[in-house]
């Protein structure tokens, strides 16, 4: 234990910052250990528990205590000096940040206390809508002729699907604008695209172990089940969605990409081709996060896949609706929706905290994806659904996508022009669409330095190789950088202070 | 498959409900098949693939295609009676009720299409307060005042914890009307309670396996792991409770009851005492259902055998708020904190629709706790927790609490002299408080009876048979009555009703 920690936590054992470091030590493995730390710190000053001004142990240090790899913690620092939690300057360490002050308690019949939380000065990270745009009004508006109509039973215990109003206005919008083959009937609400990926991964698991049962008969099943269930991924994508899949009992095989999407010929029983896959999960209108469209080949190819093999394909469509050079291509979804199963979310396209996606199902999941849910029954909030409902049908949902498809389109273009003139080495890769890019590095430059450049100039970005399969060859050094999070106000700072950060 | 089932289905294989039915059958055991018929017969209803006035098969016939026992579908049939799903003439069989058309579809541009959700024509079943009573006037403001005032963070994916704004004005709350020792980092807020059981089930579970691992090495530990887990729970409450339990590996003995409430020193080592217990789920302000309050003595013993065992007490705080006799008794959390987690929930006090209750967490527990929340990170919306924030800060909860109370306690009153008139035979048990009262029924009644003849008469109520543990021996035959969901004008109706059909 350092002075500094020993200092924030008083008399008392208030370490929780370290207690948190600590156990994740123990329990988990892999890509967790980074965030947990984070959030263990900013939780440490966001409640006073670490003073401004207080300095921290050492990266080296704090690792030794807590067990941790070193470059886990230096990691986590620079990214909360980029987000203003931190600050690091040479030759003083790095400190709890002076304007972080601990979060005020609330006037009693006031409103609670504006917490201090503290955005990256510039955030360029993937996955984050521009919040700033979130449109205030006009969901309070739609929330109140949405509640003021509902029937009594609304603000009940939902069905498991979720409320018959956003099944049935989502299922429309669907098919209208992404080409998916929706009836409310098949429509599942979930408490974000995560959710409902592990209740996929649930369904498969029990697939494979009914499979295995019927098979060889109840007590031979049960060895026969040790052949895992395995959902193919691409070899680039999001860590905690293979965590999802890996923690459900399912293997994960990385399917390979090029400019031309996934390389679904290798799911083909073929020579060189995946074996024993229940199903695909996959990110054809703007693969995550290299950017390729998949090639209509490849679209059909994973569809006669699925066919013969009586797989699966769960389309993560998480920014279909933003697509720049074209009219959005479809859903995969609409070239067989029984084999297809489509997720779509509110996060991209509204806000991450309404904590709401939906599923389109296969008819005949329909009723293994309820039993999935069971009990718990985790449907988002009746408020949001009614809300969202009426948003979606009064015309709203459709004029805010098409303003922030404009307004991130013109960020694109920008970022484009702007790595043309400052980083001409620089390439940027992908089709135009989605809220972030693939800038290529040139060789020579890699991109550890670019990061830890960047975050001392207060700039929170991403490489490439966070998102690699791990079974997956390195590739080119590359950034991804996320042009949707910034507010209109700031996105001019962020990008200048990208191009100072390139070679 | 039936005449009628065919019929509605149609050419296409459309019969979900058969599916779900059978699939149900395959895969669960027990309290949830006839929920999950139940749910699948309100959905064909709903969509239409059941007309109105199609006569459904008989119970017999029904329960053989699906492989059930009769009982299960007799019962559900009476319950969407009850509900106006469906009705049962003599002569004429079950039929779908004409009144329950299906689904209208939504105008272009309109607002969402009212749906035909039918209530009872009396729901006196326990656990739905009155859904009428919902401010949606009050709620609105406040929502609009949050949201207004929110940072653009709120919008965001939130923290595992949930929003600091709710978790900071609960913790107040609770200090101040339930006596809970609260602090704003020990809050965690959940989608419902069931969402906090199943993450107290899998801390438990995990840590179980720790402690077998570090007693005996990696590998004797794996063996050794296999002595489960328990939580005790009290000898009546609502089985899908224990469901979450047993499903996350936990065993789950059951703890005698009498008018005292549970009988804690059962956990007590001694003679008779349960053995290997690692938690204790109880409802010691108001036992669920048989509603007796925790007396002091026992409350004191709880704590001591947590204390001296080393266990933690799962508070189900469910109702606390509504005691109509006297001042409502602290939390039991207060007298040990760092034994006891404190689950309460708004699905009472507010609606179940807004998927939102919160624990108060033993400091050591909280990392274990976002451990197991995991990636899926299951956090309400952020839409409401601001709203509830704002909600409880300026004072409307305290003033809706207050009015609920009123009205709950009225309801109560008036049952009690109902019955005190109408059926002098009953005898209603359990302490003023609460949405819903025990009646015991007079010998040579019974349970089964009642609820067919109250079916019969439109008027869904439950038997206290339903909530007993499987391992304790039938007790005396009473109907659990729910005086909280009817709305204000239909109480007297199913006030009379009820008198009709007992004794």
């Amino acid at each position: 234990m350092t002075d500094a920690w020993a200092n924030a936590a008083g008399g008392e054992r208030r370490v929780t910052a370290v207690t948190v470091g600590a156990d994740l030590h123990l329990e988990l493995r892999g890509p967790g250990l980074r965030t947990g730390l984070m959030d263990a710190l900013r939780e440490a000053v966001r409640t006073g528990r670490l003073t401004p001004g207080t300095r921290l142990p050492s990266s080296r240090t704090l690792a030794a205590d807590l067990g941790l790899a070193r470059n886990t913690v230096a990691d986590a620092y620079a990214e909360l000096v980029a987000e203003g939690w931190l600050t690091a300057r040479q030759g003083s360490g790095t400190r709890v940040a002076r304007r972080a002050e601990p979060r005020t308690k609330t006037a009693p019949g006031g409103p609670p206390a504006r917490p201090v939380h503290r955005r990256p000065t510039h955030n360029l990270r993937a996955g984050t809508p521009d919040l700033g745009s979130f449109p205030r009004a006009e969901w309070l508006a739609a929330s109140r002729r949405a509640l003021t109509a509902a029937p009594n039973d609304a603000f009940d215990y939902g069905d498991q699907l979720g409320r018959v109003e956003l099944r049935t206005v989502l299922a429309d919008y669907l098919a209208r604008t992404r080409g998916v083959y929706a009836a409310p009937e098949r429509v599942v609400l979930c408490s974000g695209f995560v959710h409902g990926l592990s209740l996929m991964a649930q369904v498969l698991v029990a697939r494979r172990g009914r499979a295995a049962g019927k098979a060889a008969g109840r007590a031979a099943g049960r060895a026969a089940g040790k052949g895992r269930a395995a959902v193919a991924v691409e070899s680039y994508g999001l860590d905690f969605h293979r965590d999802i899949l890996t923690a459900a009992g399912l293997r994960t095989p990385a399917l390979a990409l090029d400019e031309l999407g996934t390389r679904t010929e290798e799911l083909s029983s073929g020579p060189g081709g995946l074996r024993g896959v229940d199903a695909v999960l996959m990110t054809p209108a703007h693969q995550f996060p290299t950017g390729a469209a998949l090639h209509p080949d490849r679209r059909a190819a994973v569809v006669d896949w699925a066919r013969g093999a009586g797989g699966l394909i769960l389309e993560d469509d998480y920014d279909g609706e933003f697509r720049y050079d074209r009219q959005p291509v479809g859903a995969l979804q609409g070239l067989d929706p029984e084999r297809v199963v489509y997720l779509g979310t509110a996060s991209k396209s509204l806000a991450p905290g309404l904590r709401l996606a939906w599923m389109v199902l296969p008819r005949a999941l329909v009723g293994e994806v309820i039993e999935a849910k069971g009990e718990v029954a985790a449907v988002p909030s009746a408020m949001d659904q009614l809300t969202l409902a009426e948003f979606i049908s009064c015309g709203a949902y459709d004029r805010h996508v098409r303003s922030m498809r404009l307004r991130y389109r013109r960020r694109r273009d920008q970022l484009v022009e702007a790595l043309a003139e400052h980083a001409p080495e620089c390439r940027v890769t992908g089709i135009s669409a989605g809220l972030h890019a693939v800038v290529e590095l040139p060789p020579g430059t890699d991109e550890r330095s670019m990061i830890e450049a960047a975050a001392w100039q207060g700039l929170a970005i991403q490489g490439l190789s966070g998102f690699r399969h791990p079974s997956v060859a390195p590739g080119r050094d590359a950034l991804v950088i996320g042009y949707g999070a910034p507010t209109d106000s700031a996105w001019a700072g962020a990008l200048d202070a990208l191009c100072r950060v390139l070679p």
